[in-house]
């Protein structure tokens, strides 16, 4: 497309390659790059690298972290007796952001999924375990996706957990807050009904 | 939005600056960008830099370009006595891709907009007029967008222009290919029909 300029072509293409960017935004991106002023353009270059650079995995949650254990693990004031299990980092994120829970988070990096290929041994399941087995731990909060396949998976988790004595808990399904009854799907309009609580 | 790792966080920042990315975007490209392989994410970062350090403007026609004057400037191929002034790097890079013209560039760097107090000094107009009074050129093609304002430069631009007895074109506005008359606004079917041309 950029033809007299070959690395704006180049960055273009390494832009597209990006999840939800097409060919135009690519260019309009790489575009808008070459506004930038110099240290702009390198701040944001410079973050790319230092993101591979310096962030790694917690060995005990498996949320992205810069220290092993990660800042929540390590905090003394989080509840260390209730663990949150999400599939990915952007799951936890989203779950701290929102008030309500400060206990730990167990990051599974996927969900259940035998079409794609993905069963328990892909999953952070058995580093789960062996974090229930220390034994500190008294309630698990299963918060995998409320579609098929994190159904699936937190049904397998909780097969698995319940035995071991401790409580096991799934996020309630129902409507959003700030939605339409009238436009809810029924899936969800069922869900909300099973769920109902005294007032 | 991602506590424990601060570098993803101000990448995202960082992201969700860029036009057409929001906050929710942004943290998902962040994400991504973790996930890629060192050297794919090092590959992008040096991309972005390279064309900070590379990429300039040619100081005839001021498209973008690694070389002055850039590769159209200086190709002996193209037709030299036509030129197409247009607003951005993007649009000429747009023309060049549509097959049909052989011509030079000349990148304005934007349009007249009283309103946001661009006027014609803060154009390369001064510039385009010392192109023409070098006197190879013959025609000049108008492809300023087909907008208020973009009409309003190609109109002043033909004032300029044409007093200096050179050929002053302007791109036809009328139904895209592909389109449906029945939805077409007004002002493109008047256009249409104005630009009507004997088959």
């Amino acid at each position: 497309m950029f033809k007299s300029a070959a690395s704006v072509e180049r960055l273009a293409n390494r832009l597209a390659r990006l999840p939800g960017i097409g060919r135009k935004s690519a260019a309009r991106l790489a575009f808008h790059i070459l506004k930038l002023s110099k240290d702009e353009a390198f701040e944001l270059a410079d973050t790319i690298r230092e993101v591979k650079e310096k962030v790694g995995f917690c060995s005990t949650c498996f949320n992205i972290s810069e220290t092993d254990p990660c800042d929540t693990c390590s905090d003394p004031k989080r509840q260390h007796n209730v663990i949150c299990v999400v599939e990915e980092t952007s799951d936890a994120a989203a779950i701290d952001k929102a008030e309500g829970f400060s206990g730990l988070f167990h990051v599974l990096g996927g969900r259940l999924s035998p079409l794609d290929g993905i069963g328990p041994d892909d999953l952070k399941i058995k580093e789960l375990l062996d974090r229930v087995k220390g034994g500190r731990v008294e309630e698990l909060i299963i918060a995998t996706n409320p579609n098929v396949e994190g159904e699936a998976t937190a049904i397998y988790l909780s097969k698995l957990l319940k035995p071991m004595g401790l409580k096991v808990t799934r996020i309630a399904r129902g409507l959003p807050v700030g939605s339409d009854l009238e436009f809810a799907d029924s899936v969800t309009l069922t869900r909300a009904l099973e769920g109902r609580q005294e007032l």
